[in-house]
C-alpha cells in the first residue's frame, strides 16, 4: 500500500487506467514512466524541486496573447524540432519549428504585395513555386509567411514601431503554382531573453541567437501541410541556432541582383535582394 | 549537421556542455534525454504538442499568490511524493507531500491555543511529542501545522469565510518535547478542480479527493526537518488519495474521548475528539 520509490510508477500509471480515451491514457502512462525515471535518476532535493516548480510557473506567467514562453522552452530543449521532425513529410520540403511568433493571423495579400509596411533600407523579393512531389505545380496553394524586420524584431514584439501584420502575409499561388512578394531581408536575432527561458540560456552559457530566416506554412488540398523556414545562407549563427531548426536543405541564397528584367517582373528598382524558395508538398495518403 | 530523430538528443545535450554549474548541467542533460525519449515513444502529433503547450500555459496562469497549480500537477503525477520519498528520513517519522496550501506563513501560537478561529462544530485536540530517533525528547522544536476545516476548505480558498491563518499554527515544543493545540477534525476534500489539473483528472476518470489529514513540518536544531501529514484513520479515500500521499505509518486515530482528566489538561469540555501524533526526527549527520 505504501508509496515507495519502486512502487511509485505502477501506482500512478494505474490511476490512469480508467481514462476513456486510449491515446490520452497511453500518453499519460508514458509520461509518468519517463518523468519518474528522470526524478529517480536526478534525485532532486526539495529546494531543486521548488526551483523547478517556480521556473515552470514563471514560464506560464510570461505567456501573453503575443508571447508564448512554453513554446520557447520547447524550442530551446529541442522538443519542438523533434516533434516537427517526427511529423515531417517523408518527401518534399523538410519541416522545421513553428516558433513562438505565429500567434497572430497573417493578413491576406495579393501576389507581389509588400509585407514590409514600415519601409526597410533595402527591398527584398522572395519568390518560388509550390509543387506536388510529383512535380505538378499547385495552383491555389496557400503560402503563409512571417518574418522579423532588418532589426531582428517581429511586429508583436514592438507594436509601437510595427503595425500588426507587418512582416506577415497570406498568399495564394497563381495558376502556375507561383508566389512572390516584396519584403526586407530578415536579420538574425536573439529569442526573447527577458523571461525565464532567457535566464535558463544565461545560466547555461548558451547564446540566444537564431540565424536569419523567413517562416513558411504551405498547404494545398489533398497535400500535407508543411511548416518550415527559408534560412538565409551564410547568416551568423547558421551552425548554432538556439532552437536547433537549421536543415541543410532549407538554406537559401539571398543575393543582390541588378537584373532589370527581374526588376520589371516584380515591380522593383534594381539593385534589390532576391531569394527563391520552392516548396514541395507530399500528396495526402488516400 | 541536420537535426534528426536520432541526433536530436546528443545535439541538445551538447548545447548544455558549457553550463558552469555541474549539477545544473547534469539535471538539464538528464531532462533532455528523458524528455526526448518520451517524445520519441509517443510521437505526438502537432495538435497534441499544441495541447500540451496550452495545458502547461494554463497551469502557469492558474497560479496565484494563494494557489499553486504546478505543485498540484506534480502531486497528481506522483512526482511530489517521489521527491519527498527520495528526500525522506532514513529513520523516524515518514515524510509525505508538502501539497499546494503551504503558501502563507503559519501564525506563531502558544501551546494549547486553538487554530480554529471560526468555531467548528466539535472541538478536536491534537497532541504529541517530538523526539530524536534516539528517543530523547526535543524541547524547543518547531511544529508548523496547517489543515482544512470541517468543510474541507483551507483559509486561502475562502478568504471571505476564514480569516488568514485560520487552521494554521506555528508551535514550539515545551521542555518535554510536547506540543498540543485545539482545532476541528479536518474533513476529506477535493483538490481544486476548477483549473487545468481538475480538467486532467476529469478527462482521466480520476476522483479529486484526499483523505482527511493535518499537515506538519517539524524541525529542531541538529535534526532533519520532516514534512508530513497525520492522516485520519478510516477517512474516506484513505486507499485512493488523489496525490498518493498516504503511508500506513502516518495513520492516526481521531477518537472521541469523555476523559475529564484529559479535558482539564487541554482546557476543553468532554466529549471531544483527541488525536496523538508523535514525531521522530533523525539527527543530522555531523
Amino acid at each position: 500500500m505504501d508509496f515507495t520509490v519502486d512502487s511509485a510508477t505502477p501506482a500512478v500509471q494505474a490511476s490512469f487506467d480508467a481514462t476513456p480515451a486510449p491515446r490520452l491514457r497511453a500518453i499519460l502512462q508514458s509520461l509518468t514512466r519517463h518523468l519518474h525515471d528522470f526524478v529517480r535518476e536526478i534525485e532532486p532535493t526539495i529546494p531543486e524541486w521548488n526551483n523547478a516548480i517556480e521556473f515552470l510557473t514563471a514560464v506560464g506567467k510570461a505567456c501573453t496573447d503575443t508571447r508564448q514562453e512554453f513554446i520557447l522552452l520547447s524550442d530551446v530543449l529541442g522538443v519542438s524540432m523533434l516533434v516537427e521532425t517526427i511529423n515531417g513529410q517523408d518527401a518534399g520540403t523538410e519541416s522545421t519549428v513553428l516558433s513562438p511568433f505565429h500567434m497572430t493571423k497573417s493578413p491576406a495579400r495579393a501576389l507581389g504585395d509588400s509585407i514590409d509596411e514600415v519601409g526597410g533600407s533595402r527591398v527584398c523579393v522572395v519568390s518560388g513555386t509550390v509543387r506536388s512531389t510529383s512535380g505538378r505545380p499547385l495552383a491555389g496553394a496557400t503560402v503563409d509567411v512571417w518574418q522579423c524586420d532588418e532589426n531582428g524584431l517581429y511586429d508583436v514584439q514592438v507594436p509601437d514601431v510595427q503595425p500588426a501584420g507587418n512582416g506577415r502575409g497570406l498568399f495564394t499561388t497563381d495558376e502556375l503554382g507561383r508566389y512572390w512578394f516584396r519584403t526586407v531581408a530578415p536579420s538574425h536575432y536573439p529569442i526573447p531573453t527577458d523571461g525565464p527561458v532567457g535566464a535558463l540560456l544565461n545560466a547555461t552559457g548558451r547564446h540566444p541567437y537564431r540565424p536569419a530566416h523567413v517562416h513558411f506554412i504551405a498547404s494545398a488540398p489533398a497535400h500535407e501541410e508543411v511548416t518550415t523556414h527559408a534560412f538565409v545562407a551564410g547568416s551568423p549563427y547558421i551552425d548554432s541556432d538556439a532552437v536547433f531548426a537549421v536543415k541543410k536543405g532549407l538554406l537559401v541564397d539571398f543575393c543582390e541582383t541588378t537584373d532589370s528584367e527581374l526588376g520589371v517582373r516584380y515591380g522593383v528598382e534594381p539593385p534589390f535582394i532576391h531569394a527563391t524558395f520552392d516548396i514541395e508538398l507530399e500528396e495526402t495518403a488516400s
